[in-house]
This record gives structure tokens, sequence and C-alpha cells, in this order.
């Protein structure tokens, strides 16, 4: 309604060419083609043309379903993209990338297709759950870990502030967060055709956790958790000094993540660790041999191709011990 | 099974990673969802990655189909295009769009997307039917008419022995087409995104005389039936001289092209030509205000914003004159 009525206001700005359409949020939008069909008509319908434009309103999988819907309608029109989540201020908004699940695989369809325009309005923050903006932390604290040592050096400064929910903070976290991503897409290789994925960061065991759960565990959440076991993988795989890594940890506890799901520890009827299937499926996804991206530092990061599983084993156990007794942590 | 034969006897050069999969071809292949959902779960099964190739071998629709799935499965593999037709080795192996019709409305669902490779290989052009022969050469007269003045001489001077389907003479024509095809891909607005679609010469009433016809009429023997009209058009709008549009439109019948079909002269129940409904349609298809791409002169045009009826009945009544009496426009 507000959109609504901005808009018949501004006739000399923009005219909406069929309603605003309402449609839902989270993972369900990305089910199978129903959604896509559904959005496409409406477009349709509404007389939508190749030089108009789609503006989509909403959360990263919102951003997806209906970033891919307008990227193939008519070969694909104009997208202004508004994130209303801080994860989606953080990655998705900015992004090229779009998609729908298929028959359980996840982003089995999409393609890279460019906005016109991003608008970050932070007003959008005010209106999510709690956990919902530590989602959003968890990802700007990965693309810092990975590619800026200034930004992770702003949130171990602001760690408490980040977890008081300091919206002054959480804005310069969007922004900056936002900023990386861009630069991520506009150098090197914006359609993925390499292997190398430093964004994907955490991702492999962050997925499975996701499917593990049912999606239970919201995306931003897993990604915590998924660097966790990275983290500490990296320092048992001597990449960085094991102080280094609980330092770290201990500065995402502090800023309010939750480094630790039970869903870690569950083993199949062989007696195997479920989370350690991630490995073969991240793999699979990506295609081509195993390529992970793992810090040498805070801001740095190099390609490895392969992660032992008692490794990941070894990992699981101390990112376990640190959750039960975050004072152990805190200690270092 | 040749492909599959070869592609066995040089596993340095290439590995099959699933089985070859026949499709229909033809229009049908783009109908709807249903052959995307067919191909990518062939893909899938198969284990086709992100770093996979696909190889599709067909005409026109084929490439637009698989093309478009190749385009979206795992947000695009890289493609081989391996156009068999002469209308394809024009233009859609070179090209860069594909997309499939949904709802009756052709193309409503595709995409962009630039091919790795195409293998433009004469020795298809022997296994095609002779109509199909000249739907292609109705294409390249077009790029040439609209693009390329010597590759029209050309035309002009080999007119018999196209008719006469003398292969050296064709696969000029599929060379010369298809590079002027990629120079245009290469050069100004590949993804469409302004108003001028230069290689769309001709395509307002051909797409409508393809509908009115079920697809009876090809796409190629409507675009040449197209720029008929068109091209009387342009004289009757004194954009090119009168002795200009009949000296092309001689050439275009001794290359063996037919200029008429009898669903031009089809009225509707209030007695107006149903073809006209044709210019809004395409209006509507590309967005905007009309824009029709026009010869003014060989190899050079201009882009118009109004095409009034009055001289579209008039060209129809020309084009069914010159059609009816052949030698009028020898005589020229």
């Amino acid at each position: 309604e507000q959109v609504e009525k901005w808009i018949a206001t501004h006739p000399d700005t923009i005219t909406l060419t069929a309603p605003v359409a309402i449609v839902p949020g989270g993972e369900a939008i990305k089910k199978g083609w129903s959604m896509i069909s559904d959005i496409t008509q409406k477009m349709l319908a509404g007389g939508l043309c190749r030089h108009s434009y789609a503006m989509m309103i909403g959360g990263g999988a919102v951003l997806d379903a209906v970033g891919f819907a307008a990227a193939i309608f008519h070969r694909g029109i104009r997208q202004i993209r508004v994130p209303t989540t801080l994860l989606s201020m953080d990655d998705a908004g900015v992004g090229v990338k779009n998609g729908i699940n298929y028959n359980g695989t996840k982003n089995l369809f999409g393609c890279f297709y460019p906005p016109e325009a991003v608008i970050i309005d932070y007003q959008f923050l005010r209106t999510l759950e709690k956990r919902d903006i530590f989602a959003g932390v968890a990802e700007a604290l990965k693309v810092a870990l990975i590619k800026d040592k200034t930004l992770y050096g702003f949130i171990k400064d602001n760690a408490e502030a980040i977890k008081n929910i300091d919206w002054t903070v959480l804005e310069h976290l969007a922004t900056e967060s936002s900023r990386l991503h861009l630069a991520h897409i506009s150098s090197g290789d914006p359609f993925e055709k390499g292997s190398s994925r430093p964004l994907d960061f955490g991702h492999w065991s962050a997925h499975k956790l996701e499917a593990m759960t049912n999606n239970e565990v919201r995306h931003g959440e897993a990604v915590a958790i998924g660097m966790g076991v990275d983290i500490y993988c990296a320092a048992l795989m001597d990449l960085i000094p094991m102080t280094m890594a609980k330092d770290i940890l201990t500065t995402m506890q502090s800023c309010g993540l939750n480094l630790w799901h039970d869903a870690l520890g569950r083993v199949d009827r062989n007696g195997k660790l479920e989370i350690l299937d991630g490995l073969k499926e991240f793999q699979e996804h990506l295609g081509g041999r195993l390529t992970l991206a793992m810090p040498t530092g805070v801001g740095a990061f190099k390609d490895i191709h392969t992660l032992p599983e008692p490794i990941i084993e070894k990992a699981l156990k101390l990112l376990q011990g640190t959750e039960h007794d975050p004072r152990v942590a805190h200690a270092i």
C-alpha cells in the first residue's frame, strides 16, 4: 500500500505498470518453477515489456527467485533490487547471482544478471528478528575475515555494540560488506568460470547443516558455524596459528554469534558424522576438483584442494568444546 | 551413434559425461518448460557440473531450447553450438539469444548467453530439405540488405547458382552471414537494451504470418515474405526508389524465394487484414515505442517509428501483383 501510494503521488518519476505483488519470503519462494511461472504471468498480465523495470523488495531468497524470473522474462528486464535483511544487504542485494532450487538441488537453475540499481534502505533493518540480524553479522564477518583486515578490526572493536544491536555499527557493517562484495564481483571472475570461490568460505558445512535441519538453521547462522569449523581446520592444518583461530572465534562469540548446533554431531547408521558428506556435495555442486578458501590470516586466504576427515572431526570437537564453555575462548 | 563412437576413440580430447540425448526438432522443443526440465534432468542425472560443456547439434529451435537449458543449469555451463540448418548457421548458431515459448508467447522466457564455440560444418547442409535451404538464403539476404552491400552484390550475381543449390555459393553465404551477425552482436547493443533491432527487418509481418499459418510457413520463408512487404513499404514511403525495390524483389525471386502467401490477404470479421495486427504485436513484444528497421538503400537502413496501414495495404497489393506475374518484376 505504501509503495503504491508513493508511486501514485510521483507520476513524473515512476509509473506502476502492474500492481504490486506480494510473494512468500524465505526458501519457499525458491522451490521449483511454480513461483517463477506465477511471477512471470503477473508480469505478462501487467504488460511489462523489455523496457520495464522489475523492482523487488525482500530478503535474499526473494531477490534470488524474483531476480531469476525478471532475468529470463523476455530475455531479461532491468532490475532494481531492494534488500531488506542485513544478510541480503551484505551480499545478495549487490550480487549478480539468482536462482531457484529444484528436486532438492539448491540453485539448480539460475543465472548471472547484474541489477541496474540496488537500494539499501537501513530502515528495513528495524523490521528484522534478532536472529536475522546476527545472520547478517556472520556474513559481514565472513567477507571481512577473507578480504578486509580493516573491517575485521572494526568488527572486533565493536563486538559488544554489535551484540547490543547498535544500529550505527550495523549500518556500517552493511555498507562495508556490500562494498567488498561489489569489489569482488567487479574484478576477477564474476561469472565464476573458475574454481576459486572465496566468498563460499565456511559454506561446505553450512549448506549441509541447513539441509540437515530442514532450514531450521538459517543461512547466516549456518555460515557462522561453518566458519567456526573451518577456522579450527585452518589452525589444525597450520594455515593460521591456533591462538589466532581462538581469537577470531572469541570475536564471533562476542558479536553474539552462535558457533554450535547439535546436528554437527549426528552420525549415520555406520557411525560416520553426517556433516562430512557436505564436503562431497559441495564439490559436486561446484564441479571440478575440490576447492576451499581457507584463511591464512585476517583478511587473507588461500585455496586448498583437500581437507582430511580427521582434521574436520578434530575441529568439530574443538568447536563443541569452545561453545560449551565460552570462558575457555574468552580466556585466550 | 557416430558422435558417441568418435568420442570413445578420442579419450584425450573429450569425455562424454552423459549419454548423447536425442531431442525433438522444430518449434515443438520450445513449447513451455517441459523440454527444459527434461534436458536439465538428463544433465543432472549425467553428472554435468559447472565445468562441463553442453554441445548442442540442431537447427535454430533446438539451439534456442537446449541453449536456454544449458544457460540456466547451475547458472550456466559452457556451450558449444553446432547449427545444422543454413538458417541457424546464418544467425542463431553464432547468436547469444536463446529462449522458449510459453502460453502462446514466442520467446517469453530466455536469456543472452554467449557460446564458447560455434562449429559450422557444411556437411549438414546436405541433409536439408530444399525449402530449408531457401529459408536460410532469405536470412542471408536480409542481413546483406541491411548491413552489407558486398554480400548483397554477391547474392545478386549468384542468384541462379543459389536457386540451383550450388553448395560452394551457399557455403559462402553461411560464412559471410554468420560473420555479419557476429559483428553485429560484438558491437553496439548485444543485450538489446535499446529499441533498434536491424536484424528484425521484415519480422513484424513474418512473425504474424508464422502464427497465422500455425508455423506451416517456416521462419525463413516468412522472413522472405516479410521483407517483400517492407521493401515495398520503404519504396512507398520514399526511403528507397521504387525501381530499387523492384530490383531487390527480382533478385529475391531469382534466388528461388517465394514472396507471397495467401494468408496475407486474410481479413477478420470486420474486413480488416489480419496481418496488420502483427505490427502491434511486434511493438508489444519489443516494448517501448514502435521501432522498425527499414532499408534506405542496399546495405543501409534507418529506424522508423510509424508505418501507416494504408502504406502496408498498398504494399501487399503490389507484392501480390509481383508474385502473380513474376515477368513484371523481371522486366524492370
